[in-house]
């Protein structure tokens, strides 16, 4: 089959490799119904991380599976599944503690920006629904694989409850959605630190109450005075940059959290001066296994659009398209339909 | 009045000085009925911190209202009464959300180390028992001041309650102080890091269920054995060092929670290496005053002794061989009788 493969900055090729086939017995085999670019395949993308060999990219998918190890149980093909980006046995401490995504067995996937991918650990990591989903439904379904399960999961680590009030730093798609999971667990106040405008818009209608497009200094300023200066019970930080958590940290109340979902790079904390801020800290790959069953009901029933985040949708084949349309920030996410 | 001066590392005086007075109408003059050295006293006593000026040292503290400001309404003279080592006004939005110790108005308390002591902000600050306690129930009080204080905000900041493994690093006073506190949350296995054979005593007589000597990597190894591999529900990080922070960090499970209230020294946290470790992280000086009413009524109802942790008492001119004490550990923690 052809599938994207990054060859290095900025060097993202669709080509043919290697069919997927079950290497493990816990292996499932599905063929996409769509799949799509996630921000965090942009920092290989723009030289963030070291490249030892070329790269399968994609970790976001859902589809039909169409084979499965022998050690399968719950999975059968034929059924419709979506998957965490973070692959699980859903069975260790770890997950049973409600931290799939620090698995025992954790693995990332790969190589699901394809028309067919190998699913390790099927049975922990897939979900299945009873029905087949709509078309229109896929795009939604889809997001809940990472981007709205990374979202839900800054809410769920900032303490996000009824009432609260939220700030949303960062407004990528993984900060679109974290808007829209603030308002979700009940946040009374949302505030989406954003500089763009059709972002805005769209952090708006996700349940967005405020808007600050100024950022640094001048931002945590005008979320303090929005919030009578006292600052937010709960900061999603959506980004991962030093300048970003700073701007998280400086708008969080004392006692408040800060829930980190942006891979850090060059990201540091003084011990210091986290002690005397007596802010709080979570962060990590999103335990989006555990979201899925709620997550995929709320898009079933159509409470949530989640999938409204990709605003540009392209056949595989133009993958690169997809990659330089969202480093250019001409588009928040990309879709690709295989 | 003679009080304790410290003029540089290692060189603490017992030296006359000024009498406190009220400055601020909302003042309040006490007379200590005890004091005490605080771990984080030895700081600048090794030297650790800069000084500009010799500093009058002390900030635990039990006693009697002597006299008060005008604008003091709650606090009167003749009342026995326990303040936090924060000063706090008690009304302000951080204060009502919890945390007295980021209070806007927060100051930390000085000159405690002497028979008299000015704890501004009095009516936020202290709070005042029914009758006066016996002489026997003293030390107990001075403890809830800090060092109990700080050790139940470890508990609570890492999250203990009914049922949690939790892990105590550090077997200083707050240290022993957070095995107690990690019991009366009802935590079912205690484990305290500790190399000191009477500090394991004590931790044992606190609630501590296991004693780990070992520290560092071979530490953190004897711990995830202890824990079947999985690592602490919850780890009270009572220090404030690299080493001990690695230490908490490295025994706490994913998903778990280091409270940490030992105030760092050179100590920093890697944004990634957090993010893929996925443990919450939580410290800061301990909101105390909230805590007072129940810590205080505990003690009066004699259900805790934390004043057991001063193995040292001398008559308080002879402060400068308790901060020698400490420091060469030969003693866990100094009271002071004034």
């Amino acid at each position: 089959m052809y599938a994207t493969v990054m060859h290095g900055p900025g060097d993202v090729r669709y080509e043919q490799v290697n069919d997927p086939e079950i290497l493990k017995p816990t292996d499932a085999i599905i063929q996409l119904s769509a799949t799509c670019i996630c921000g965090s395949d942009l920092w290989p993308y723009r030289g963030a991380n070291a490249f030892d060999q070329p790269m399968h990219m994609g970790h976001e998918y859902c589809g039909v599976v169409i084979e499965v190890g022998a050690d399968v149980k719950t999975i059968r093909p034929g059924q419709f599944v979506v998957g965490s980006f973070v692959l699980s046995d859903n069975t260790c401490p770890h997950c049973q503690f409600g931290y799939p995504s620090s698995c025992e067995q954790r693995e990332f996937m790969t190589g699901a920006q394809a028309p067919y991918a190998r699913v390790p650990l099927a049975d922990g990591t897939l979900v299945a629904t009873q029905d087949m989903p709509t078309e229109e439904q896929i795009p939604h379904m889809l997001a809940v694989s990472d981007v709205l399960g990374t979202g839900y999961y800054a809410a769920e680590a900032a303490g996000v409850r009824e009432g609260s009030t939220a700030v949303v730093v960062g407004d990528g798609a993984v900060g679109l959605m974290a808007v829209l999971s603030a308002k979700l667990r009940g946040a009374d106040r949302i505030i989406a630190m954003s500089r763009h405008e059709t972002r805005q818009k769209l952090a708006l209608e996700y349940g967005a109450t405020d808007i600050v497009s100024a950022r640094g200094e001048e931002g945590i300023a005008e979320v303090l005075e929005l919030t009578k200066g006292v600052g937010a019970d709960a900061v999603l930080e959506c980004v991962g940059m030093q300048q970003s958590m700073d701007q998280a940290m400086g708008v969080c109340r004392p006692g408040g959290a800060v829930g980190f979902v942006g891979v850090p790079h060059g990201v540091t904390f003084d011990g210091q001066g986290l002690f005397f801020q007596q802010k709080r800290l979570f962060g990590g790959p999103a335990p989006v296994r555990r979201y899925l069953p709620d997550l995929m009901e709320r898009v079933l029933s159509a409470e949530i659009q989640p999938g409204k985040v990709f605003d540009l949708t392209l056949p595989i084949a133009q993958v690169a398209e997809g990659y330089k349309a969202m480093d250019e920030r001409r588009a928040i996410k990309t879709m690709l339909r295989v």
